[in-house]
């Protein structure tokens, strides 16, 4: 593939570039690369794209993508039970499980056109292996926290350090640095991890401020917000992606930006779990902070569905406050692309469609009865509110297609879904 | 097929009988009602239901059909410049237009597992056409107001009654008398309208405090609560449905729970405009009033998804009460089914799976990647949170199968989408 053409025709192309430009073009890709855009000639290969969408793939900005098993385990309770459940569960787990739950994840968010993902996770080796075999794109965080709270054998960060080290330079994976949250991750810890990300030259990942009782327990203790704090202890830094973000304050806000700090926002999340109200997220973005959007895992979604995921972000700040213009479609759209891209300090090679970039696109069916009648007008608007799933029709990670027609070309879906319907069993007795 | 038998074998059957009630069981369909559940021996037809779950087909209880056309017209502004934009559109339509809008959004609810849908609009002639041709169940409300407020011909309660006298006693069409709201509708109007539905004997149907404008404006006017002054001029009674209901006060609940009002709680829509903070559904179903769940038209859905439409009404509930337990899984399915029968008061036939009820059901596969793992202890989380329209393989109205494996026994599916394409274009310039 790597030497080959592929030209996407005829498609309508949503550029998300600068000017957010979409026009009706050609994308000529040439070594996984974005070549031309435009009218392209012979190519080695064609996907017709007539009466469909080219769009950047989307980005999900935080999962954990193994725990897409525990799909409905723990539903409608809130977040103490949900904790004790899950992890109840979690501490079952074998390393083949943690691979059949990656395997599904990343068959549900390849098919929905999510190119990329974001994940906190231990166990990330057989994770790497079913990013490998899928062709998705995985920013893998192996979780540190403090050895006392960890149920990992060994140092965390020397886990870490060796999973990195193990997969750095790989295509597709981009190993990094995750941290569980300040409840379990003391100042050296958080230091410690902070220095690793630099020594390695890494992205560094942490829930932040996910629950009012997280930041009531951490001002108890510290007598500062988490925010604050971890100003404070010189730990922000332009590495940091924030998961959740839920409960900052103003002058928490004005220090992650200060820092260069991006987060990622996890709407339906958040909601399910009853756990943050509304993240600040206009309010982060006019301070400038790249806010990526995020399903977070599929215990608390439950699914790892984008779509899902932007229409319910316009929503839920629509009806937060009363202002239904406050979160239209172009900025959500942003959020899913360009921004989570910027999020993950990866905008140079992500997030759009323009000349020089990695080819990673989806095609969307604009015949699809959800997204009828779709004009150029209203393109965005139905991308946001309407579309899902099954209008994804093709896939490209790298330029090199994953999914086509709807069916994949690189793993077998139905034993992907086999073999987590009968591992899933053991957790559900 | 009216006398032939069908049956519907292996699968997980999701009764919504009063104990709700999930069993491993075959469904015998007869002269389209259902015959028996349990062990069923020889029949004419048989679906294999293996690895699926059956369901009752969904309720949508509030729509506007036709609006399927406007789809993405007016995103992300306030309600007054929504009702500019898609009045100037709605002056342009013809009756051509309505059924074509109508069809696409039968072509979207069926394919998604919604089997009857309530609608409220004016030339239901036409969309009785499309309810006839796609085998999808219209309740269809023409719409009444004061006749200084309408661009229908004629007196809008004269139209209403010679629709409901055309179609009376038609398989799959339930003709009923809706009214716009209290902000065009005099008392001599909404009086009329409620003696015409008596007459007649059929369900009556009404936007009621869906803004606060609304509820302010007329409570500057009458010097009451639309609620509370819909009660004193002995407006409310049991045929009644009220749609969106989101600015009551407890007041007025206990009053429309006197007179035996029902409701149709539309979240996206009231979260889309910014217009209903919460409608306070835990309250309305505490005082034993049937809340059924309705999409609201596409142009400010901007689907005829029920499935979104249940979780995001779980969803929002929690969210704004930061309570994960206030509307489970079950209560947000039932709203969907057996509440949303018993809002249109036709509980006796529709909304569960028993014997002697209308065979309206759906079948849901249980292998598509959102929807895995399920067993018995997580399919109704799964159905809520998990499902969308594209795991829904058979969709039966009647007794009869008009989606199977996905593909349409009635309408052509493309054409419709074709025609809807072509028409809408008018509508974006």
């Amino acid at each position: 593939m790597a030497s080959e053409t592929l030209a996407l025709r005829n498609g309508w192309v949503v550029t998300q570039n600068p000017k957010r430009e979409i026009v009706k073009a050609d994308v000529l890709i040439e070594n996984g690369r974005i070549a031309s855009i435009g009218k392209v000639g012979n190519a080695d290969e064609t996907i017709d794209a007539k009466g469909c969408a080219v769009i950047p793939g989307l980005i999900n900005a935080h999962t954990h993508i193994s725990m897409t098993l525990m799909r409905g385990i723990a539903d409608d309770v809130n977040l103490e039970k949900f904790l004790e459940k899950t992890f109840r569960v979690d501490a079952l787990r074998t390393p083949e499980d943690i691979k059949a739950g990656a395997e599904l994840g990343a068959v549900e968010m390849l098919r929905s056109g999510c190119t990329s993902f974001v994940d906190m996770y231990y166990g990330q080796d057989v994770i790497a292996e079913a990013v490998d075999e899928s062709g998705i794109r995985g920013f893998l965080g192996w979780v540190v926290l403090d050895e006392k709270f960890t149920t990992q054998k060994g140092s965390p960060l020397k886990n870490c350090e060796a999973f990195i080290d193990k997969h750095s330079g790989r295509e597709r994976i981009h190993p990094l640095v995750a941290l569980q949250g300040v409840y379990v991750c003391s100042e050296d810890t958080l230091l410690g991890a902070r220095k690793l990300a630099e020594k390695k030259d890494t992205l560094l990942h942490i829930h932040l401020s996910e629950t009012r009782k997280e930041v009531y327990d951490h001002q108890a203790s510290t007598g500062k917000r988490p925010g604050d704090w971890l100003y404070d202890i010189g730990f922000l830094s332009e590495r940091l992606l924030a998961a959740h973000c839920a409960w900052l304050t103003m002058g928490e806000i004005r220090k992650l930006a200060e820092r260069g700090v991006s987060a990622a926002h996890c709407p339906v999340s958040n909601m399910k779990l009853a756990s943050g109200f509304e993240a600040p997220v206009p309010e982060m973005q006019s301070n400038g902070i790249a806010v990526g959007l995020g399903t977070d895992g599929c215990s608390s979604q439950n699914r790892l569905d984008m779509w899902g995921e932007m229409k319910t972000c316009a929503l839920l700040h629509k009806v937060q406050r009363l202002d239904a213009a406050v979160m239209p479609a172009q900025r959500v759209f942003d959020m899913a692309t360009i921004e989570g891209a910027r999020a993950l300090k990866i905008e140079k090679e992500l997030g759009s469609i323009e000349v020089g970039k990695t080819a990673d696109m989806a095609v969307i069916d604009l015949r699809h009865p959800a997204m009828v009648p779709t004009f150029r007008e209203n393109l965005i608007s139905n991308l946001v509110y309407s579309c899902q799933g099954d209008c994804v029709r093709d896939t490209l990670v790298n330029g090199k297609p994953v999914v086509l027609d709807g069916k994949f070309t690189t793993l077998d879906r139905d034993a992907v879904v086999e073999r987590a319907q009968i591992i899933g069993e053991k957790f559900f007795n």
